[in-house]
């Protein structure tokens, strides 16, 4: 068995491979994949195995860099173009996350900078990927660090799908906050959303959150509505895929809902992300894409069982976006901001 | 097999016998369960082998009928006394839904009525049981015809859980003005909540409007946020279980959280019910006693494999309650009614 050392995503530079910890295999088996070919990378994000907006960005870096040190090309200009080929491949394995175009951006950027050599490239683009792995964790600490004010008066929290450390490559970005209230002893309990179609918040949150000794409380995303108007939890923490310019935060099908009922209810709204989530060239949520999945994940129990009879539609948007107004805050490693203050991040 | 003519329940009253289509066993086999004891009678409700408020009505008269004809008792008193612990064993099967005790509450009347013999108290019952039975189909149908009026410039509805012709005896009640539109040749597409954790709405509700020949897309109850504001329905339709005096409702967990999105995108949320489903005698919301349901629902996929690791907790309610103000209508056998012209009903 490979060894993460407690990370959803390694760079095994020895052995040159990237490792992930294959997350349609949770909580039931711990499975540790070492990929090298494009098309295994591609399949790992398409099917989920690797997920969550961070942890996708910093697995597409590594895994470019394993690529390029894979490279047998000695002429620059064609080495360049190889990679470049690749990260294209890679970007377009998922459209709404915008982290994952982001951190190959990053690793582009090398090439753009330029070396006389391919192994110099080589080198400074393992370097890069290296670093935005260091740097996710580093993130995601200074989210929990900035979100744990925000929860100083809360006995609990909902969250929505899995923003935690199973999301990133260390303590996750919505359950950053959590981890951190943990750490200095306050009592703090999750409720986590199932998060249907594929059961993120079941199979994955509840998973980490009890594998961290964190109290959680799985619910039906039904019984948010529930838990809300019974007083059960003083504010609400999710993730993003991708935030436009003016706020609108893309998340997980289910988030825009939740806002709406949170703001309903009188429950503060916090969307938690690193700055590499926020697009700043995308003004509002219309021009955020949002990918369409298979019918079976809904029309079937997990893959298994078909569950609707044949020729019943099914839509199954992955995501869904939820407007600024009804965020009220985005906690981020640079601090915490309202809506209108965004323009500070930029 | 037994033949159900193309109802959910029946009164087999040659053989003394409770048949109900096992909804459980949808929609993968049609399978027919014919009835004698009390256990199983309480079994089959518990199990949601019926379920609907309505067909659940139907199904205890049905069921007290039944076990009344087989009592052996002479002295009218404690025949009396019998069918009565049967009825309080037929009550308590399920907390939420109020058309239960209703129904055995007007079969109790026959008792209360007298007789100078038993057989004519249980001549009395059978006819009782077969006359709710009837009746059941034709408010129904009422429903259905008082409702058509509001869903005219509707291209599609959005429903929740399933409260179509499987929740009643035959046409339903939220589906039953999308079944009268489709007699009367209206184009009207249905979008339909999966309804986690039973899935009535991917099963049920789907199947249902499949075999009718009604279009149905099925989404995770996670999107109907994403259907409402793409502004993919003209209007909400669903059931209940009980409704208050002041139009607070008990129906299906998710469906509270539904009517604060149908109200935050302007889009009309009616709730479709008989008479029967209306208590009077409990004066809001916070009077209706909320079945709190087995963690396994939750915590398995349709009681297959374990999804959660084991520890975490698990919230289970099987109903919410849904504010009045939220409610654009009440359509019932008897008209359509605001929520501050409920008295009208008592």
């Amino acid at each position: 068995m490979y060894d993460l050392q407690g990370e959803t995503v390694r760079f095994d530079v020895p052995h040159n491979r990237l490792l992930l910890l294959d997350q349609t295999r949770l909580p039931g088996e711990t499975v540790v994949l070492a990929l090298h070919g494009l098309e295994e990378m591609v399949e790992a994000i398409r099917a989920l195995r690797v997920r969550g907006a961070p942890a996708i960005g910093v697995a597409a870096a590594v895994g470019l860099a394993v690529r390029a040190n894979e490279s047998e090309e000695t002429d620059v200009p064609a080495f360049c173009e190889a990679v470049r080929r690749d990260a294209a491949v890679l970007r377009a394995a998922r459209p709404t996350a915008v982290n994952l175009a982001w951190a190959l951006g990053e690793m582009e950027r090398v090439l753009s900078a330029g070396a006389k050599r391919v192994p110099d490239l080589q080198r400074k683009l393992t370097e890069r990927a290296l670093e935005l792995h260091a740097a996710d964790v580093e993130i995601c600490r200074k989210i929990g660090e900035n979100g744990l004010p925000l929860l100083k008066n809360c006995r609990a929290v909902l969250t929505h799908c899995n923003a935690g450390r199973l999301a990133a490559v260390r303590y996750g970005t919505a359950l950053a906050p959590v981890y951190a209230a943990k750490e200095r002893g306050q009592r703090l309990a999750v409720y986590a959303d199932e998060t249907r179609p594929l059961l993120q918040g079941a199979r994955l949150t509840a998973y980490e959150l009890h594998e961290a000794g964190v109290p959680v409380t799985v619910l039906c995303d039904n019984a948010a509505a529930y838990v809300l108007s019974k007083g059960l939890v003083q504010a609400v923490l999710v993730g993003a895929d991708r935030i436009a310019a003016n706020g609108d935060t893309a998340n997980k099908v289910g988030t825009g809902g939740l806002a709406v009922l949170a703001r309903h209810y009188g429950v503060p709204f916090y969307v938690c992300a690193p700055r590499s989530t926020f697009d700043f060239a995308c003004p509002c949520g219309e021009g955020i894409p949002i990918e369409q999945r298979d019918a079976r994940e809904v029309g079937s129990l997990w893959f298994r069982e078909p569950l609707l009879p044949e020729g019943v539609g099914v839509l199954n948007p992955a995501f869904d976006v939820t407007k600024a107004d009804l965020i009220t805050a985005f906690v981020t490693e640079k601090g915490v901001f309202a809506p209108d203050e965004l323009s500070a991040l930029r």
